[in-house]
């Protein structure tokens, strides 16, 4: 999995686990890509600050990660309501196939 | 749902997130349904102490749950796949249906 991808979604799942102060950093140098020394001088802190907090908080997910398993067993769901999308896809004349893609679409938006 | 399903799902779920000590209390006493008495000789703590513990894992179960809402997603999923798998059942000829019922079965035995 691409890293920034694995980071959004660990932080999807867990994100809720860390304070505010913690999420806004996050969000803000990992997944919006601001700068350190950017983010630093809007919080006043020192840009060593800012990384140590990313740092831990990165940490933190990874941690709830490995206890919970909910990226993986994510990805590993979401792969497979696809295949039956997939499955669908050519078969729409069939109203339970229809009804099935129409379910799987539900849930991959969902996940 | 029934609170019995309730507090074996929050476990599932969270239960990694206690420590092996409330871990065991909580499997004992709410999963097992060990009487506190029995449970706090065993331990050589006192009957309120397992009370105690028991609470709290609960309340920690529970906080987790109101901030990932897993529990929730969870039943909604498992509902949203059991339908497909039930669409499947009358049209095991088809063979693009036959596989999807297998890997709804695969889903379901995972969640």
């Amino acid at each position: 999995m691409e890293e920034i991808l694995r980071q959004t979604l660990l932080y999807d799942f867990y994100g809720e686990l860390l304070t505010e102060h913690q999420k806004q950093v996050y969000e803000d140098v990992v997944l919006n890509d601001y700068s350190l020394s950017e983010l630093a001088q809007s919080l006043s802190i020192s840009r060593q600050g800012v990384h140590d907090m990313v740092k831990r908080s990165t940490r933190l997910l990874n941690e709830y990660e490995e206890k919970l398993h909910l990226v993986e067993r994510f990805v590993d769901l979401r792969g497979k309501v696809g295949e039956i999308h997939k499955l669908t896809e050519n078969e729409k004349d069939d109203p339970s196939m229809q009804k099935i893609g129409q379910i799987a679409a539900e849930i991959l938006e969902e996940l």
